[in-house]
Formats: C-alpha cells, sequence, structure tokens
C-alpha cells in the first residue's frame, strides 16, 4: 500500500509503497479515506528537537483519519467489516490507576499512532478494536479531524458552558472548533483573539461575536469593555504564546476558569498572587480526549448538526502531495488540512 | 392605588382601591407595569384546600411581575429611581444555615410575595432592595415573567444540558419555558409531551424537536425509539401527573437525571428498585431560584437574545380583567397568561 | 474440586465436586481462600420468585471472594501467579455507552457471577482479567468482603462527607461498612438506626455516635433533636423498609442528600411534593460499585487503615457448612457471614 | 479603650487609648477576647512596599479575633448581647456579580478590617452582623484563629479528600492547619514539606504521616517514593516560594489538584508544557473563606472535636506586648501567635 513514512533521522517525508499490516487478536484493519495533518506532523516532518527525541523512524506517520472497516481480528464483536469509522490515537495500556479511574488520556504508558507506532497515512492503518468510534452517518471527512476537534470539545466541555462568556485566545483549528462548540454548548457570548486576520475571520465564520486582532488591538481592555467590566467566565487558551498567556489570566473574570491548551516552547513568568490566586481561579491542564466521553458528546454535537467544524477545513489535498499540505500549514493562514486517500 | 385583593375566607378576588405603600429602609417602591398570572393565583382566587391552609386575608395577591423603581428606602445604595426592575419573590431570612451556604432557595423562613404578604397586581409593591434584578435592556414584559421562566432555568441548568437529550414531561409555561432554554443551553435533542395538542404546539415552537401527545402515543415508547434506545439523559418532570412520573423514571436512560418540577396532589406509588435504584439515576427536587445564580444566568440568556420566551406568552389582560385571565388559566389552553398594569 | 451448587429448579443447594475450570484468552484462574454469604444466595437457596425469573441451573452460587491466582489465561500481562486478588462480580460488555462513558456499573449487558455465571463459592474461579484486582497486603478474609463493602463506599463516598451529619438507615453489613466509611471519610457526625439492638450494637462499635432502635424510637424526632433541629446532610437508605424510606426523606436536611440502597420489594407511595421537591433535596440510586474508582478508593481506606470493616464479620464456616451460614444470615442478628474455603 | 494602631507612614505599631466605638444600625458591637497575629500584621508594623501602598494611616490593626457581644446596632435581630463570637473580616458589597452568585470571597469592592478600616487589636470592635459568627462552644482562643484556618479549611475541603493522599507544601500555621484538615477529613496519607525542623514536627504533630526537610532531602522523589510513584492527588501549596512551587506541580499526580495559597513575592517561570498541560491538572487559586460554607464546615469540624487546631498555637502575648508578638512570628520558629485582651 501507499504510505507517508518517516523514513530516516533527518528532515523529510517520503511516500512509498510499504507492506499492508493484518489485523491481530482484538484488532481491526481500516481503509484510511481521509486523514487530517496536524502541526505534530510537521514537527516530524521538520525533524525538531521534540521529533529527534521521540520518533524511531522508519514510522509511518499521520494520527488523525477516518475510513472503512475491511478486516475484523479474533475476539472483535463489537464492530464489522463495511462500517465507516474514526479512532482515537493515543493507545492507552487499560491496566494503570489513571485508565481505571476514568482518566485514560493521562496514561503514562500511551503510545499515540503517528508518533510511536505505525499511523494513519497509508491506505490502511490496523487499530485496537476499543480506541475505533463508529461515525454514525458522520462524513469521513468530519470523521477525520474528530481526534483535534475532540480536543477542543475537551477544552469546551469541561467548563460550564450555558450562559457563560467564552474568551478563546488563539484561532489555529482548534482555536476555530472551540469557538463554534462554544456557541453550540450555549455560551452567551464568544470572543476570539489572533494575530492573523484570516484566522479571526475563520473564528467569526464559526460563530464568534467579538474578534480581536492581538497584534494591533488592546486584547484585556477589548474583553473587559464586552463583558461589562467582568472578563470571560471561561477562558480557552489555545495559542501557547506568552503574552497571550497573560492575556488570559487578565481576561478570565473573577472566579473564573481558564482552560490550557496551547503548548508553550518554554517556561513563562507568572505573577501567581495576582494572575491566579487573589482572582480565585481555576486552571485546567487539557491533554488529549476523555475516553470516552469526549468522543460520546462530539458525536452527540455533529450528528444533531449542532455543530458543523466544516468552514475550518481550508485546504485537501491527495496523499502524495503531503508536502504542499505541510506547506500550506506551515504559512499560518490555513484552517484544517486534510488528505484525501480514497 | 388599584390592587387585586384577596378580600375573604372565601372564593374570589377584588379589584379595588388600597392605600399606595411607602418604602422603609432596605426597600424600594416598585411601579408594577406587568405582571404574569399563575397558577398559584387560581388556587387563591378558587379557595381551596392549600389556600385555606396558608392564606390570610385581606391579601393583595400576585407574586410575577416587572416594573419602574419610584422610591428608595433608607441604605439602599445600589439601585436608583427610574431603573426598570423585577424582583424575586422568596423573601428569605439571611440567617439560617441555607441562607448561609448558598440555598437561600430553601431557606425554612421564606416568605413569599402575593401569598404570606402582600404582591404584585397592584400599581404598586415595596420589596426588600436585596430582592430586586435590574433589568438592563430586557422589557418588562418579560421581566414580569422571569420568576416562573427562572423555576424552568433552575430545573434545566442544574442538569448537564450541552449535547444531551432533554425530555420534558407537561408542557404547561414552565415546561414550555424549559424546552426553549434546553435548546439554548446546547442540548443535543429536545422531546417534550403533553396531553394537550395546543401545548405541544407551543412547545414545538419553543424548539421541541419531539412532541408526544401522551393522550394518543405511547410515551415511553417513543422516548426510547427516538434516544436509540438509551433514554432521555435529563428528564424535566413539569406535570405532577402520577403516570407521567412514571413515564419520567421509564424514559430517563442508564445513570439519567430527573428533575422534579410538578407537584403531585396526592401521594404516589413508586417502584424504587427498577425505577430509580437499579437505574443509578439521580433525582432532584427544583423548588424556586438559585438565588441569585439562576437570575444571573437567566439575564445572560435573555440579553444575549439565545432564549426568546415571547411565544409562551399566550393572553394579556387589564389589571381589571383578572376574572377573565383567571379563566384563560382555567381552560388549559393558555401558555403564559400576563396583566398590563401600567 | 468441591462447590456449592444450584443444582435444580428448587429450594437448596448442594455442596458437591464439580470439574476445575481453566482460564481462557484474557481470564485467570483464582484459588478461592474466602467468600462472602450475601443475601443473594438466599433468595437462591430459598427459590423465591425473583431466582426463579433470573437463575438458570445447575449453577455454581456466591459472588463475593478472594483468592490467589493459580493460572494466567492468554494475552495477560498486568497479573501473575501467586498474587492475592478479589474481583469485581460484575461482568461488563465494555461497548455499550455506559460502558465508554465511565458508567461501567449500569451496563445493561451485565453478567454476574454466582447469579447469572459460574461464582465463587467453589475451589476455583475463572475471572476475566479485567475484573481482577490485587489486595496489595489486605487480608483475603477482607478481600472477600470487598464486593458489599464497595456498595457502602459507592453509597457514601458519592456525597459529600467531610464536616456533614450522615444518617444510616439499616444496620444489616452494607449499613455498618457505611457507619465505619463515614466517619473514616470525615463526617462530623454518624446516626444509625435499626429495629435489631444487635445490628445497633455492630453499627456503634463501627463508629455511630447517635444509635436509634426504629421500633421503640421516634426516628425523625432523633434525627432532628441530634442535628439541632436541621436533619441529617446524608442519608443512607440501606433498608429497603417503605417506613424507613419515608423516615429517609424527612430527616434528611433542606437541600440534602439521600443515597438509595436497600431494595424495596413492593412499590411504596411517596409525596413527592413534602418529601422530596419542596425540600431541595438531590436523590441517589446506588448500584453496584464504580469500575473502579469505588475499588480504588475502598483499597485507598483498607491499605492505610482508616477503616477496619472486621468487626462487622460475625461468622466464618467452611464450605460444606453453606446451610449454616444461610441460617445465621435468616436469624436477623449476622453481620457479615463468611466461607472459609481455603 | 487600648488598641494597636498605626499611627504613621513609618515602621512601627503603637499600644494606645482610644474611643470605644459604637454600633450602627445592621452592626454589633464585640468586646474582643482574643486575636490572632498574622503575617500581614506584620507587613503593616514593618511598613514594606505592600504596606505603603494600602493602609491609610491611622488604624487599629488586627484581623483575626473572637468576642462577647456586648451591643446591638439597629434592625438587628439573629444576635444577642453575651454571645460568644468570630467574624469574616472580609467586608464585602453584597452587591455585585461575585456577591450575588455564592462568590463574595472574591468581592472586588472586598474591605479588610485591620487592613482597609479599623481592626480587632484593640478591647472593642464593631462589624456588621452579616460578617458575625457565632463559636456555640468554641473556646474564643480558638474562635481567635478561625480566619487562617479558614485559610486552610477552603484549601483543602474544595479539593476531594476522602481516600486521597495529600502533600502540604510549607508548614507555616495555615500549612499546619491544612495537616490535621486532611487527616480529619478522611485523606488515607498526608505529607507535609518545610525548611524548619520546628514546623514539620509541628505538622507531624497535626498528623502528617511524611514530613520532608526541603532544606536537605528530595522532595520530589520522597513524595513519588511515599505514594507509589503516583505523587499525591492533592497538592496544598502553602509557602509560595518558587522552589516548592515548582516541587508542588513535580510532586501532583496526573490528573491531580493543586491549591494555591502561599503568595510569591516576584513572577515565578513555570514549564506549562509539562507541570500542568500534560499531565492533565487542575489548579485553583485560594483567597480568604467562602461566606459562610467554609465557616460552616469549619463550626462542625471544630465542635465535633474532629479537628484541634490547638498544637499550632505556639506562643500568646497581652496586648502591650505587640512587638513579642511580632518578633516570634519573625523568628520563623513560630506557628500561630494569640493576643490575650480579655
Amino acid at each position: 500500500m501507499q504510505a507517508i513514512v518517516k523514513e530516516k533521522r533527518a528532515p523529510g517525508l517520503t511516500v512509498k509503497s510499504v507492506p499492508k499490516p493484518a489485523p491481530g487478536p482484538g484488532e481491526v484493519l481500516i481503509a484510511v479515506r481521509h486523514a487530517g495533518v496536524c502541526g505534530t506532523d510537521l514537527h516530524i516532518a521538520d525533524w525538531d528537537a521534540w521529533a529527534q527525541g521521540r520518533i524511531k523512524p522508519p514510522l509511518i506517520v499521520g494520527h488523525e483519519f477516518a475510513g472503512e472497516i475491511e478486516g475484523i481480528g479474533d475476539g472483535v464483536t463489537e464492530l464489522q467489516v463495511g462500517q465507516l469509522v474514526t479512532a482515537e490515537g493515543h493507545i492507552v495500556c487499560g491496566h494503570c490507576l489513571q485508565c481505571r479511574t476514568g482518566n485514560s488520556h493521562i496514561c503514562r504508558n500511551t503510545r499515540i499512532i503517528g508518533v510511536d507506532r505505525d499511523g494513519a497515512f497509508a491506505e490502511y492503518i490496523v487499530m485496537p478494536a476499543t480506541n475505533v468510534l463508529t461515525l454514525d452517518g458522520i462524513p469521513t471527512e468530519i470523521g477525520a479531524i474528530m481526534d483535534p476537534m475532540g480536543n477542543a470539545f475537551h477544552a469546551v466541555l469541561t467548563a460550564e458552558i450555558p450562559g457563560s462568556t467564552v474568551f478563546v485566545v488563539g484561532c489555529g483549528p482548534i482555536g476555530c472548533f472551540a469557538v463554534g462548540i462554544a456557541r453550540a454548548a450555549g455560551a452567551s457570548r464568544v470572543l476570539a483573539s489572533d494575530v492573523n486576520p484570516k484566522r479571526l475571520a475563520l473564528a467569526a465564520r464559526m460563530g464568534a461575536q467579538v474578534t480581536i486582532n492581538a497584534a494591533k488591538d488592546d486584547v484585556v481592555k477589548t474583553v473587559l469593555a464586552e463583558t461589562a467590566g467582568e472578563g470571560a467566565d471561561v477562558v480557552c487558551e489555545m495559542s501557547g504564546v506568552p503574552s497571550a498567556l497573560h492575556q488570559a489570566f487578565a481576561s478570565v473574570s473573577l472566579g473564573g476558569r481558564v482552560q490550557l491548551l496551547g503548548i508553550p516552547t518554554a517556561q513563562v513568568p507568572i505573577d501567581f498572587a495576582n494572575e491566579i490566586i487573589f482572582k480565585g481561579i481555576t486552571i485546567y491542564g487539557v491533554i488529549g480526549r476523555k475516553m470516552y466521553q469526549t468522543w460520546h458528546l462530539m458525536r452527540r454535537f455533529l450528528s444533531s448538526g449542532q455543530f458543523d467544524p466544516r468552514p475550518v477545513i481550508t485546504h485537501k489535498f491527495p496523499l502524495t502531495k503531503i508536502d504542499d499540505a505541510l506547506a500550506a500549514i506551515r504559512s499560518g493562514d490555513a484552517g484544517k488540512v486534510i488528505l484525501e486517500i480514497a
């Protein structure tokens, strides 16, 4: 089969032919139809410091996908050939304290497809049946991006949204998803900031009632003005940019909640007294997707039509054009970029 | 001033002239513009067993209203003449354990306007400033029904709504409000049942995606069919009818939540094992409005335009036509009935 | 091996020799050391209406046990021969919505050992590895009763206990466990009621500061007197007796919480208005044990020495004396009755 | 009356005679019996940068106290002369969004006694009746330190404690209280760290099962070793020391909770990715006491005898010896220092 492979410990990705995998006990074989391209894939392609420490070539990359079940391994009874599915890409141990108490998303034995084992930028992938979720009518194009969308659902729906003012800091794909999810989940007012006007336009299209250009406007002043001086009840920090982190803390209301998802590349100095303690706020670190509460809610939002992520998909490429796909992400203007595989 | 008065211990209400009240320390005088008529007013007019045990005539009735502040008592600094306001009609002690721990809505020393002290079906009413809420642009017609709407907000927003299926049992005004609130708060699917087609039509207009005529259809079977066999995550029981209570328990999903607001007139036999325990459900008794968290969220939903209760208002009468207003409620076909006072 | 078998559709249990089972893929073979005898076993022995509808003889009975792992099936990596273990006796499907969202304890495909498949009153039992929990120093005598103790942990720890007043209604073994757990979890005051003085003495020994003989004393009046008129913040109803259910609702504080675990044998008429709604209370149906949050917390309480269930164990018998064990339960005076198997 | 006064904008405090105050409407006059001395009083005495920016002399200092009601202002019905009481020292507006939604502890209009208005280091103090709490048998010596104890109760009881491992970072008086509260609230294991052996001995006396000398031992390694490699479920950061903050984040379990109370004096660089986000933790800023849920629970813990703070009280002085009291705090070896006033 055709696959996008990290062949060696150097920059670049290769499209090449590799053996088609077969499902073992408890596994299913999925013919991939669509796959989402993520910043993580860019790090692997570019062979940055993180990639050098984590990736062991050769490896098929890609962790966001949807497709059709083509084969079923021994002992799998709850799935069947022909079903359209997506999958949680974090493969967890199932035995540790976190896994046994409903916190698999922070299992310390997690292995990620396309990072720690072969991934989804290929015509076929084998997955443990437990990680597979049926699409039940959701198109594979949308199914392919339920992994990053799930991060946004996790970030938004672990806060109390109905009647809240929500401020999304950073309008990359996950931030834009968060805007739409917050609106669909009953937020009374959604604000969004970014330095890129194209991304802000996308956020507006997803439902942000106020967009703030952080390169030009006073972010905190705008948020306070738009919230009767109270600040936002819930702030979703999706950028990882140090200045944006400070804006997140300054913009959250007294007693409010900051959901941290964006990953800063270095330490950020924080004034714990004034940014956190005296405000009586709660902060939550968002990693992965709750398994499988987040997926359940996501399917509800997608199946009901409450939330439509499609405006965020700005680019589509065939498998062979992975370099063009990565270039689109590098430009900073893209929303979600997907590969059409079958 | 003109007022609607329960004059003596017998059926009937009287429109008559009474002295205009004056605000004492910590109180404000409000010129009433609109008032909502409630089933409770009907009980008082009809002088039923409950009324005979609770009401001490003479008494100005009415507990749902909105109007304009016309006078300010000593020590009131946070309100001013000319503001349009509504008020929480439960006047609580402020000193008991419930009041001191955020549960004023169940203060055992509660005195209700129009029930335990003079009420709002009058040109003027005096209220403690703590109970007054500014409307901030919400019309007084809507402000006048924030008391019953608040019951619906309390019932709906104390459950987890985003992504949930919600079943509203009973489509009187509070049930119809609940339908709209559930939709606005991010429910994925809202179902509603009643025996009255007019009320079901109102529920549909408020956003119910499925309406069930309990007089003709199999309620439980329909709910299960519409929820992939799971039942509704959240059931709001707004009717107090014994058969509907059983339908509520049979329709809620395993591990789901039943919000009880409708008041049965007699004991109802319950199969605790199968209706509650083996299903692992949670039940919550909804009384009044959380003071003032419910009011805060309600103002958010109304000011943002997420939720518009106006379709539920089906009748308007002048103060003098209280008997016509009560007749409209008695008919069973009315949504919310309001009095236009000034 | 020796086992206690329900041989046919008639009263009685038989001790007989049956084939020793072998572990399949994902399973382990456990040599049983201690087993707990439960009211459910009595129902099966007595062949009551419930048993007639549920049990399909021949069947090895018993669902509470602990022992030593003697064999490991294919694919089991997290357990090893020689470990002392107990097990969750509810074998769930793992695929349904409840299982996928952290609510396996209400999986509708649950099969219970000793009820729906062969159980633990035998020298050996085969269990799915996922259901097995290592004892890590907890004696098998205690491990054998972690199933019913887990019901008590589930009931108590899903309420907010630190600083609360807790009233346990019914002092059978699970009620007595609940008393001790509530004390260990930081309750400020624990009250308990029963009609049997021996059981009340056991509750007192487990830490109840107030015991109420429901056959002689006014239960509700006593609870109110002992709680400054407020009632208990948390009531655990462990009896299933109709009069006790009413006492539970009358004894809970305004805004309090009632945990329902005892199973009434028939419908009970309830005054929803005064017993539930006007009090603003929350009710929770307790079934099984949260998988595996309840087990995790239970092991913490046992390993730390915070909670010692041993005073509740009043009788021990060898496997062959199952009839004596059942007689002890029938007497109504027993705490927990266990079988010493190896 | 005698009082300890900050007379002018310079270091030092003065014991002098000042007029006895009289209670206005809604206020009570309290004869102070015991008062607690706090680090804040030291800042005011020393006239540090914070004090220079906040304090407006002349001012009676002191905010922790208990005493006897000696006079009642107009409109106060719930209190009476002769009652022994303490008081919440944060006087809030009652009108802002935070006050109206159960978050008075973060009212932005808060005025603190002994900081923004006359305080409690005096023979008498006047307080709003709403802020006063009856002691109901709790000695005034303990009542006098319920303000800082309340900070510890707020920090501990807003986490889930029963069955948890709790790590208290910093064993000043509030840290030592937190140790005892965590034990009383059902923690399975309590660890505590400090650089001062005397404080660690105090923590051990309050119930810490593991004490870690941060000046000599590897704090994180010890916590992990004592928690089977998981880390502590709940970490209470009571020191404000940068290295201790990093230890708090490194010691908390995956998915755990960090309660931040200690106030760093400068910005602290944080690795958001590894210290917070990838661990999926929750952080909560603890300020003041929940009004009045924290006080209610605190009275429960004290009245029941579950928690006894007296070992933390290491020094007592008369009002005139305030300089000695401040010196004891400065030494770093003191637990809680109190003034005996009457």
